[in-house]
């Protein structure tokens, strides 16, 4: 489906092109000027497609098929049948069976499996979380937190289809905090089999896929309780519609009906009366209940037993990261097309008209965010090597669980908030042709509003990957006393003693700081950039660290005020951390280029990713000492000259995307642009050959005077 | 249809209502702590319905019926004829005639007009825009551009909706430069006609309301040639189809299908090829054609006759200001009634969770927008008188015409941004029930996407804003030579011979200038926020005129370039222009406040915008040395003060918009969520009291210990 066909833009006259090309293209295209460096976009796209790069072309190649396509505007209930039958053919290309055990006819293979998984949101967004629903949360439970004999009962006709399944954890009054879900399994002796129930309303599970509809069985979180304890949150497997669809007794529930976006997705809410499944329905990988309802589990702790088995579910954060990464890469990849080829206002001539992506703002509204998105990418690849690594049992120790569970925390708020935030800036800078359908920017963005707030809302994400920093940096005084560590914040130095701890295992250490930057050139620096945005999180942490250090010592309810009170700049710590871990990989990533034109560019897109975060947080910079007002706004001026050097090379940039047509499908980045524009130019150049262009008034009242 | 009953919430014993107080209602809401201020919620609630509060509250109890309400999910074709259906009762209920002339039916109320047109987007922004589109534009432009033949042959027909019409302004090659489209309009002298041509694709007219399906004539905006002579932009009207809906001969066009939101609507695409019509078809108030084909004009500069034309048209940027505050206040109305019932996580306590909106980040992402929100609805009241004192004469000199514009370009892209952000934030604030449709807020947002792009571009139109000021700033030396002008931006004093300039008519002059504010409670000074708003953009148009003013000598090109060079920055400067302007009419509308508790809380209120503005712009007074480090600091800790003394406030604040059930229509604000919570509580208590709740693991295993 993909057009593998070597293209051969170096020789194309116009910079705006109708479609991207693939990876394999050897083709160095033509945009930038002859003397200036020119981006290797085959070797570049090669590079972007990470890890798995045979297994992601696989799943575009797919994604390029019309029947797995959304049709813009079908009513949900069609929608909702047609993603259904997509994912029977996924089934029927054996495309989604990766991640599960060998002996069931699945590779173990978590890494490649995320990958391709990620790329159908190319297709249809509702396709890839169906998708999801269905093999990476229901299946998942089933695999991940039940054992050898759920797996071979179940996983078969879940992996086939057969049984559309529901991951009924979230309840209508607990999202975030799944601790706290209300749900009851309450182990029943006299006939060994576990009364599932909701207590109130509140406790109804809600936001469902395939709850609406089309699931069959369920895999429910709910209260484990036996013998008068309660266990906490451990999975069920519950079967809740029979063969015509109809709610089994005691269970109940309703469709969420229309929602933002994602409406080939049947969400639902379901609520159980006293619904009992046997003993054995319990998923007993990380706690068993014994026939005499006696409760074990290989994990004393009941704190770490609840969050080691929702670890097991990180891979929905690891791919909503790498999805919106690809969102985002598509959304600049149409408006920076379009903005390559729309000419608005004559500014500089007296006949042309300017291309939009000419016009400072415009440059300033796209280039920052594509380096951004360059980031996200070689971040997400990072990503999901340590998830793999993790899943595949190579490094799969607690520490590494956690790192995991903390990056994903970290990287997940960050990438979805920007693929929003890209995909609005593309569609307004397209203009009226950017809120019709059928340039898919607009449902592109309603489908992924939800991304921000499912699998972990975005600040809730954000605030743990806080909790985790503050931690780390407290154990950096574990051995001292508090007057000690009262004494190292106040010094000022305290971030200095902050480097190597486990929050930083993805980052290189720094051997040396300044408080401020010297000079320019200095700012450009790769040290000086990794120095200033490693230095922000550690003070910011360091800080918080300080005021908060007493606070265990007091009354609950006073501590919870005094974390409160420190808690939206614990959040933009944590936000901080995160672009510092971008900013990294995207430097590791760089460091593997080997074409010096491509690097040349690809460095000014760092440098544009890294000064662009410190321009965003100038204040802080400026407030804390870091950066002299000159400084602060020599970062400004050379931002603008690395936009300037850039523009030439923008829609190179987004090329090595590799997306094709197909996958784009946005009528007005197939160059249907730049023939309107030859065309009206043809016009006026024929009228004025042939002296038919009528004078303006404005020229003839100037002659008469 | 609105609850007029007078509320007595002050006995509430619960801080959540179900619904909002009208502005009638005489009560003093609870929620606040006995000793603090308590807004009189419902004297309020009638200062924030402004100049024309009768006329907004019939046009709110009109947006109550039923049948005039958005169906969330309907189908786009049921939804257009829904909203043509609702256009028809509007007529019959006399609703939308208010502009037009007394001899037709109307009453020449301009300002009450958009007051009650702007309400129409509580009931379905479909029903305004198409409305708008019908009697705003369509009509507007007849009105308006025609004459008193135009007016008694067609206005009748158009405010009876027998001829649904399209404004055919936009081309797919030219939105924001109206000047240049390429639609002609020849005079053919033989026939005494004009002859309606598009000349190539990028020349049809383009996203037009009603020119989809329903539109039997258009206003058609065309380069009027005549003898060879090209007088530029005017406006036609141009019948379009017959009765039966069949596009005239010579007459094509295409529908533009689904579009982001505004689905409601039929916009399409139009061309001609040598459509003909009557010479007196040409609306000619301000330029005609005789029957000779000789051109006259009561404006003899084309410039000025064009942006006259134009400016005939600003209610459309108007009214997109008010209704865009109008759903902002919406939206916070949803967030904050449902943050102040769901709780989450028990941070504080050992059974009760803690409400959403006492979580700090919760706040700092609702009450700054509460602010924003609040500084918008007086400054868009202001606006609107200004509008009616133009449009009736009252005060309609060419200066009043330009203001009027300078204001529209201002503050139209602010409101509107404001709505797409205030709309997402608080459908992330209500997490998964904020995506699900029936809760209105992605809806809303969706049909609001495009208010930030059409009635101008907002980025287009914060560069006239620009244009603007640094033709204001330059005519303060249009006397000096170019040395006294460069010696005034170089000795940094330059801003303050910029006081009192047409450009701050709205604005009070101010006396004296800090470089730096000297403390904290200066900085809840309103002279110094004052001073610190009107520093930064009157610093910022003096420095880009500084480096602009060699320009004009230079050849175009390289003009525009340094125009461009610094086009970032000019943007950035109106949009400072504009905040200053909401946060004077902001000032002067808490100067209208007598309850003296009331009068308290608002002043908050205000301080927080003010301060938010300038802790948003922190770097910028860093680096031009007006803030110093600490005093930046600053800034953020005593917003923290404010946002935790307006928390007990919030909800007064959202119900003195007075919004009723009827117009909010979101399942999460009736009060729901507080039942729930009351069921789940009661459920707990009972159990405790009954002695059945299960004992958790951990303090189990801790009392074996």
């Amino acid at each position: 489906m993909v057009d593998t066909a070597p293209r051969t833009s170096k020789q194309s006259p116009a910079p705006a092109r109708a479609a991207a090309p693939t990876p394999q293209a050897p083709a160095k295209t033509a945009g930038a000027e002859a003397s200036a460096p020119r981006i290797d976009v085959a070797s570049l796209g090669r590079q972007l497609l990470g890890t798995w790069p045979d297994i992601r072309m696989a799943a575009r190649e797919r994604a390029a098929m019309p029947e797995l396509q959304r049709i813009e505007g079908q009513p949900m209930a069609e929608h909702r049948e047609r993603v259904l039958g997509q994912l029977k053919i996924l089934v029927e290309q054996g495309a989604v069976h990766r991640a599960f055990p060998k002996s069931l006819g699945g590779q173990e293979d978590h890494g490649g499996n995320i990958a391709a998984f990620e790329e159908l949101v190319i297709a249809d967004p509702s396709l890839q979380i169906k998708s999801g629903v269905q093999w990476g949360l229901f299946g998942a439970a089933v695999l991940h937190l039940g054992t050898k004999p759920h797996h071979d009962k179940w996983l078969p006709a879940i992996m086939s289809l057969e049984v559309p399944g529901a991951f009924a954890m979230t309840e209508i009054g607990h999202g975030s905090d799944v601790a706290a879900i209300a749900t009851t399994a309450t182990y029943d002796e006299a006939t060994q089999e576990f009364v599932i129930h909701t207590p109130f309303r509140a406790a109804w599970k809600e936001y469902l896929g395939n709850a609406g509809l089309h699931g069959k069985h369920a895999t429910v979180f709910a209260q484990l309780i036996t013998k008068g304890v309660n266990h906490g949150v451990h999975c069920f497997y519950v079967p809740i519609r029979d063969d015509e669809g109809e709610f089994l007794p005691g269970v109940g529930g309703e469709d969420d009906g229309l929602k933002g976006g994602l409406n080939g997705i049947d969400n639902g809410r379901l609520h159980f009366t006293n619904v009992r499944v046997p003993r054995e329905n319990l998923l007993n990988r990380y706690g068993d209940v014994a026939a005499d309802g006696t409760y074990s589990s290989p994990i004393e702790s009941p704190g770490r037993r609840f969050f080691t088995m929702l670890g097991t579910l990180v891979q929905g954060r690891v791919s909503l990261d790498g999805a919106a990464t690809v969102a985002s890469a598509m959304g600049l990849t149409i408006a920076i097309t379009y903005g390559n080829q729309r000419r608005q206002f004559n500014a500089s001539s007296d006949t042309d008209e300017e291309v939009l992506l000419d016009y400072q703002r415009h440059q300033r509204r796209l280039l920052p965010r594509l380096a951004t998105t360059y980031a996200q990418v070689f971040a997400h690849d990072e990503f999901l090597v340590k998830f793999d690594a993790v899943f595949s049992g190579e490094a799969d120790t607690d520490d590494d669980r956690q790192d995991l569970e903390t990056i994903a925390a970290a990287l997940k708020p960050l990438s979805t908030w920007h693929a929003l935030d890209t995909l609005q800036e593309a569609r307004e800078a397209c203009g009226g042709a950017g809120f019709i359908a059928e340039n898919r920017l607009v449902g592109l963005r309603q489908d992924l509003d939800i991304y921000v707030t499912f699998e972990g809302d975005n600040n809730v994400l954000l605030q743990l990957v806080a909790k985790r920093l503050l931690t780390d940096f407290s154990k950096q005084f574990k051995d001292a006393d508090a007057g000690a560590m009262a004494r190292y914040v106040v010094s000022q130095t305290a971030e200095r003693a902050y480097h190597g701890t486990g929050l930083r295992r993805l980052a290189q250490t720094i051997a040396d700081f300044g408080s401020t930057a010297r000079s320019v050139s200095e700012l450009r620096d790769e040290k000086s950039q990794r120095e200033l945005l490693t230095d922000r999180v550690e003070t910011m942490i360091a800080e918080i660290a300080g005021r908060l250090r007493d606070a265990r010592k007091l009354p609950k309810a006073d501590a919870a005020a005094a974390f409160n009170r420190n808690q939206n700049e614990l959040i933009e710590a944590a936000r901080a951390h995160g672009e510092l871990l971008q900013w990294e990989a995207f430097t590791r990533g760089l460091a593997k280029v080997s074409d010096p034109d491509t690097k040349q560019v690809l460095t000014w897109v760092r440098d544009l990713f890294g000064l662009g975060l410190i321009e965003k947080h100038a204040a802080w910079y400026l407030m804390n000492g870091r950066l002299s007002p000159q400084r602060a706004q020599s970062v400004t001026a050379y931002i603008d000259r690395l936009i300037e050097r850039l523009r030439p090379h923008a829609q190179d940039l987004v090329d090595a995307f590799g997306f094709a047509p197909e996958h784009l499908r946005a009528t007005i980045a197939t160059g249907i642009e730049q023939e309107r524009q030859d065309e009206a130019r043809a016009y006026f150049d024929e009228q004025r050959r042939a002296g038919t262009l009528p004078v303006p008034e404005k020229a003839k009242s100037k002659k008469k005077k």
